[in-house]
């Protein structure tokens, strides 16, 4: 595995490569099996694998947690390199933003609502960023993980409003045997709000049932979503919502239909720490089979 | 030449013919020597030549000239071919726009002056399809006239950002014998309103020989640019400046430095006919050569 930090060796690595196919996995660090899950992914499906970690400061906002977010450069790399990474893309802010960077990419509709009201600009910065990854590495595929499904369906939007020829893939979030969906952040959690952050999945599972028990009403099963997670006093939900999974569409005050393929999506804080999660509601989710029999 | 409407169909061609190098020429169509001079530094320069011609409706205002703004398609097909071009791109607003369509490519500092003052969104709107376009085609290079000045540094600076592997060539803007820049939209001038649209190349010569003359104040020679224009009642000016050629950063109030590449932009309403131009104001400028000597 060859790391990498400037765009234009990058370019000539994978040119010099003569892949027929590139696999692309961007990431921002301090890397789990959710991500080594996309490199594997990636690794079966491509000739040549790219990874590239880089924490984008652009889509953090100005209270957001840009500046301790964790980060683990040797640790990330023994990752790459155990799940067949080829090249690993670690550039500085100053390489990916040069001075006079003026270009932003904006993705209207799917990001007004969920996270997009609670992060401004959020999701013009993951646009930015990852058009630019885009452009650097030219992958025939690119992975990511369907817990951060907002910016997944935001991904795939902006790629093919931009005639980029890469195919977007989500694979399934990858959970703790506990349930609680894997994501650098839950490093910031405390014990105790470790034990709280298992309401997210629990919220999801339950929502879920009430649906195989026959429950239609999009807003009974938000208010389900909301009031499983609010039981704990810790927890300052930002939203509990259903949405159609392409358009990001709330389905509040609409009733459900068969195969419609509605997502419930739920974002909160929790001291010092925000988590998100989401789950299929009216289908199988490959994400529960493993973490609690029928759910 | 195949003339093909479908992105599916242009990628597929484009893929077929295993060219080394593919140029592209993006046009709004009603082709002249500007557009057809284009097409051959791309024919000489690569081995497949794509030319598309699509008037872009969000790059208008809704005060603007999209419903009325001249059509050939046949005219435009016959030169084309005669020019070397091997693939002509003629697709409609559906194909480059399908129904959710949600994302935009903005650059700023560079479009808030000049014409971005007068035409708000104009650039976004040609960031996005040029953007897009350079995705459909996957070009190695791109060529552009230099009479839209603005729009040359905006897509230079716009696939720099995005990290689009293309080069960006501006080519020198083609006149008419008598000095007045080839536009699509000199065919809505009247007769006399065609002798008053000489001004804008008198303006650009009175203002480089100033220049040569020994004058080094840019709010000077801008003074100048506005005053010639000014001379006819006809004329209601948007704008006379000398701006950095590269950052469009306006130099009212510096003194000219040697070298510095100043660049003279000008644009006006004369009756319901727009009219932009611009030279080099510190070099030779080769738009100049061939229509008056000692200009």
């Amino acid at each position: 595995m060859r790391i990498i930090a400037s765009t234009a060796e990058l370019r000539a690595a994978i040119r010099d490569a003569h892949a027929g196919s590139v696999g692309f996995v961007p990431t921002m660090g301090y890397l789990h099996s959710g991500h080594t899950t996309l490199f594997d992914h990636a690794r079966n499906e491509n000739d040549l694998v790219v990874a590239s970690i880089f924490v984008n400061p652009t889509q953090f906002g100005p209270n957001e947690d840009f500046a301790v977010y964790p980060r683990d450069p040797d640790g990330d790399a023994e990752k790459c390199r155990a799940h067949g990474v080829d090249l690993l893309f670690m550039p500085s802010v100053a390489e990916v933003y040069p001075s006079g960077h003026a270009t932003t990419v904006t993705v209207d509709h799917l990001t007004t609502e969920l996270c997009g009201r609670f992060r401004p600009g959020h999701f013009a910065g993951v646009a930015t960023v990852v058009a630019k990854l885009f452009g650097m590495v030219g992958p025939q595929r690119a992975y990511f993980g369907e817990k951060d499904f907002q910016q997944l369906a935001v991904i795939r939007r902006m790629a093919f409003d931009l005639n980029i020829a890469v195919e977007v893939i989500g694979l399934p979030t990858i959970r703790e045997e506990d349930g609680l969906a894997r994501s650098s952040r839950n490093v910031y959690l405390s014990a105790d709000e470790r034990q709280v952050a298992l309401s997210l999945a629990s919220a999801l599972r339950a929502t879920r049932a009430a649906y195989r028990a026959g429950e239609r009403s999009a807003s009974a099963l938000c208010d389900l979503l909301a009031a499983t997670l609010t039981r704990h006093p810790e927890v300052a939900l930002q939203y509990a919502e259903l949405a159609d999974p392409d358009s990001l569409r709330l389905l509040r005050g609409t009733t459900l239909e068969a195969g419609q393929g509605a997502r419930a999506i739920i974002a909160l804080q929790l001291g010092r720490t925000r988590l998100i999660d989401n789950a299929a509601i009216d289908h199988d989710d490959p994400s529960f089979q493993t973490t609690q029999a029928g759910a």
